[in-house]
């Protein structure tokens, strides 16, 4: 059985558990679920359902609701917890990791949060403020402040031993070492801990060659490490090389998964942080600012045709197929942004390499720019009766995907130089960009040749 | 310095070195970096410096530089390794992965990758081919076929001993535990095995509740369970549950990554394979059909358009107002269409709930229709003279951004369900919808009310 179908089976029985009452079964059956398969589950049932069935695993296993909470997302999450006594929330939120906390609690109403806080465990309370002063999208502000940390002047055995009583603490694969004041010296990984002999000093077989993330590094460079460098964790420190936590790769994936989200997103105008079911209301009022800028900048395209309406009304064929070569270059135009973009995400394109970058496009435009201007002026033709016009077409469609591609290529890694995200070079402005131009340089060339025109037709 | 930076420098070194021909200094430096940052360096590199910084590392420490060469990436490090006899190729690949070797000889030309085959040590080629017999972007071919397993006869301390034995295989944090014909059975950590005593048996410590991926599994579903359920590494099994490989988590990053650029590429008419310094003609070769695709669409709105050249005759400044109803269109459809693919993609979007999506968009689709459609009306009156044709205007802007809306919806979730990519409805065609349907909508009502408009004019 599929994943998709186990969990579309488990949709089903809850949904008819929900229904008939049967609250030890359904809890049985939740019980039994993943935390990410309980988060799917709970994002698929109706509103009512979905906080019928995460109240009765609050009740009876909140560790459980709570990591599932954590899958779901810390905005939806915090939604869901919004109804509970502050009291119950702090009790809930002492079992979770101090990350997972931190991030849930920032969700929360600033009444709420702060009610909560003031009813956790002291300890745990303290890291999660600690964590929320870092600011947003850095590596303070996801890092795991337990991080299991060894001595330098351990030996092998006995860094054995200290693992062995150590408390639960997250993903102990790469362990570190520190000095008496915590800075961080070296690692080293388990494997190696069992291979050498048990008196070997830790000094002697740990790695000092460390990658570490400062706690100020956007969380984007930090993740961009861990991947490049294929590491399972990265420990974050502070400005005196202090270890305070761990990164982990899990969190790195969620991450480089919201970022090429919010690249895409950008890419056509929508904001960064919503979803499929974000709110009607919420959705609307967040793209309408790239609508209303499309407005402006489309009605400019439509003063540019205007200022030609003189010729339009002589050669009125000409407005059908202006509508041509400004859709051409608006295509050809997304592909060279989409494409120079995501080469600045993924650190392929840089400042050094960006004038062959913009060869490269300027060549591309021009070589399909002919043969679809060739082809362009082969349709209009018959579409409108007259050669010349055609060949009108053809010269304003390799004029407008040339343009297109050098804007295309110059706008984001100029945007990029001056630190603005390049995605923000939004296909709304640049297509409607070459619509403005693609219009002037079509309706300007069929003004130059009127006269040409209009004893052809 | 910031990685960048340093990463700036060690590029400037590397061509002053190249330059003067300081050889022994070059390899020196080349040998301190990352293959990682090797990578970067080659990429950045004018073609004949990166074969030439290439062939020295290649002389010299053949195992970085094949490594550099797997993160530089498969298409790219094949190219650079075709000027070499078979028989040295065959020489470096067997010092890596095989899975790594599999993806470099993927990419060589046939004859040559045959010719390596031949030339490699009989081990080394044996489990490259058997990669090579499963399909491409599936978990048998993505996964790295030498997994270190433990019977599940052993106590946990012979399992200790085990793997203090075993020679150096990749990622041991989870311990496979097998029967004796190599069925997986359970799995359990390093850590667990630490914390027992020597004498118990691996059978009372181990999770029996296994995650794994089926060999013929594709890579993209792989990569989702590996995401979703926060592992490390994923074991791989054939149609008999027999451990034949290991899928890590860094291989995971590479797939969403590929996976999320190919979504952004597609969405906008550029197929997944290109990156930004794919040769120019190939680039252009690529992109074409896609425009190619859009002309014919563009001219089925040119059609449109000429169906009304007499109402256009009449009233001229049609011709300048109907590219904002297009214009805006477009836009909006771009918006929708990309939030539903991208939540197809993140599997938030299931034929479950995708009525309630279609009802979210079509609400978001007409309250921004009628807010932009009054402010539409208010530009188009003063543009055209005319109050009449500002509400023919908004009438039309309404109709085509709802439609917009409801088509950017529903399109992506047929082809889901018709196992077609999503994504597969770019822009292209869904902006070339709302442009066919706008000018429809707009001109059709003008010419519906020709009469009022011709009196107000």
């Amino acid at each position: 059985m599929s994943p998709q179908r186990r969990l579309d089976v488990v949709l089903d029985s809850v949904k008819r558990l929900l229904r008939i009452g049967a609250s030890a079964n359904l809890l049985n059956l939740l019980q039994k679920q993943h935390p990410a398969d309980l988060a799917d589950v709970l994002n698929q049932l109706p509103d009512s359902d979905c906080r019928g069935a995460l109240g009765l695993l609050l009740d009876h296993n909140s560790r459980l609701a709570m990591e599932a909470l954590i899958e779901y997302g810390a905005e939806p999450g915090a939604d869901l917890l919004e109804g509970y006594p502050p009291e119950r929330i702090a009790l809930w939120l002492n079992e979770l990791p101090s990350d997972d906390a931190a991030a849930l609690i920032d969700e929360l109403p600033d009444g709420l949060s702060e009610a909560v806080l003031e009813r956790m465990r002291p300890q745990e309370s303290g890291e999660v403020e600690n964590l929320l002063e870092y600011s947003e999208q850095t590596a303070g502000r996801i890092m795991n402040p337990t991080v299991f940390a060894l001595s330098e002047d351990l030996t092998a055995g006995e860094a054995i031993q200290a693992l062995q009583g150590s408390r639960e603490v997250e993903m102990v694969f790469y362990l570190y070492v520190v000095d008496e004041r915590r800075h961080l010296v070296g690692v080293v990984s388990l494997r190696r801990l069992l291979l050498v002999a048990p008196e070997t000093p830790l000094q002697r077989i740990m790695t000092t060659d460390l990658i570490t993330a400062r706690v100020d590094t956007d969380q984007e460079e930090v993740a961009q490490k861990v991947a490049n460098y294929n590491l399972l964790a990265i420990p974050a420190v502070d400005e005196a090389n202090k270890l305070v936590g761990i990164i982990t790769v899990d969190d790195v994936i969620d991450i480089i998964k919201d970022e090429a989200t919010e690249d895409i997103y950008r890419l056509a105008g929508v904001s960064g942080d919503e979803h499929v079911f974000t709110p009607a209301r919420e959705s609307a009022r967040k793209r309408l600012p790239w609508l209303a800028m499309n407005l402006v900048t489309a009605t400019l395209a439509a003063f540019v045709v205007r200022a030609f309406q003189g010729t339009i009304d002589q050669v009125v064929v000409l407005a059908v197929l202006m509508t041509i070569v400004a859709s051409m270059g608006g295509n050809a135009a997304t592909q060279t942004l989409t494409v120079i973009v995501r080469g600045i995400a993924l650190d392929e394109l840089t400042w050094a390499n960006s004038r062959r970058a913009l060869l490269k496009e300027a060549i591309v435009g021009l070589g399909n720019g002919i043969v679809l201007g060739v082809v362009g002026a082969l349709v209009a033709w018959p579409l409108s009766g007259s050669i010349f016009l055609g060949l009108i077409l053809a010269l304003a469609m390799v004029i407008n995907i040339l343009v297109a591609a050098v804007a295309a290529t110059l706008i984001p890694i100029a945007l990029r130089a001056m630190k603005v995200d390049p995605a923000l070079a939004s296909a709304v402005f640049i297509t409607t960009l070459t619509d403005v131009f693609g219009f002037f340089a079509f309706l300007g060339l069929a003004t130059l040749f009127l006269d040409y025109l209009n004893q052809a037709a």
